[in-house]
């Protein structure tokens, strides 16, 4: 975890960077969430990633509460998701769409299961109801 | 960068963890989009980085073309943020609204230019204009 170097940083983005952004993250999350992955196994094909590093992230979400672990499952244990784990699903798009727009088009489009559409990120107002471009945004401090 | 650990990973998530995904990258990025920073001295004032740290991002951000160096501005270096650059406010948008909720609350809000109201993240479909819940993200291969 990157904690430590964050600690003076009190921003949610710095503090959900302390539970994500180590390598390999999202990736793992990625495959948990839109591949429905839980399985060791499985996450070790389709990612390549070492054991030893994907034991301690997953080890790691499990401290962090992204995900539980089960292990009644006859032998294997199966990493599920928890509310917390699954609600990273709109960063993993959002960061997807600005490499398939910036870096180049990759492999995985998102579709909506309801109609079949895709799926877009962005930017919405909750007080004119207008979408809002990047350069509308401005940042300001809670009070 | 990551390139060299994840060049199996042929997936836009995956190529734009390879530009943003290393330690401070993000914070430093929100510090030029949202504060409008471009001096080092500013980013180093306001995020407590170590300076042979922030000079290699700043320098890895300008390899990458997310930030233009303008050395013309009377000895103090400017980074200024290119299209591609600008381009990851929804992304730590997403972040921080992530943490927000899940982490607990953060000091930034993020507002919306024209009318004051607060900007929010969200998915929708492009087929039937509706917002789509986490839950009802599919991924599929494009062909």
């Amino acid at each position: 975890m990157l904690g430590r170097l964050y600690t003076d940083q009190d921003c949610s983005a710095a503090r959900a960077l302390e539970l994500v952004g180590e390598r390999w993250s999202l990736l793992i999350l990625r495959d948990a969430i839109f591949r429905r992955y839980t399985r060791f196994s499985d996450f070790q094909r389709s990612l390549g990633v070492a054991s030893n590093v994907l034991a301690k992230r997953l080890d790691s979400f499990v401290a962090a509460g992204l995900m539980d672990i089960d292990t009644e499952a006859g032998g294997h244990p199966d990493y599920r998701l928890t509310e917390k784990g699954h609600a990273l699903a709109p960063v993993i798009v959002a960061l997807t769409e600005w490499g398939d727009r910036w870096v180049g088009p990759g492999p995985v489009l998102f579709d909506h299961a309801a109609c079949g559409g895709r799926v877009r990120s962005g930017l919405t107002c909750d007080r004119c109801g207008q979408a809002v471009a990047d350069a509308e945004v401005r940042a300001s401090r809670r009070t």
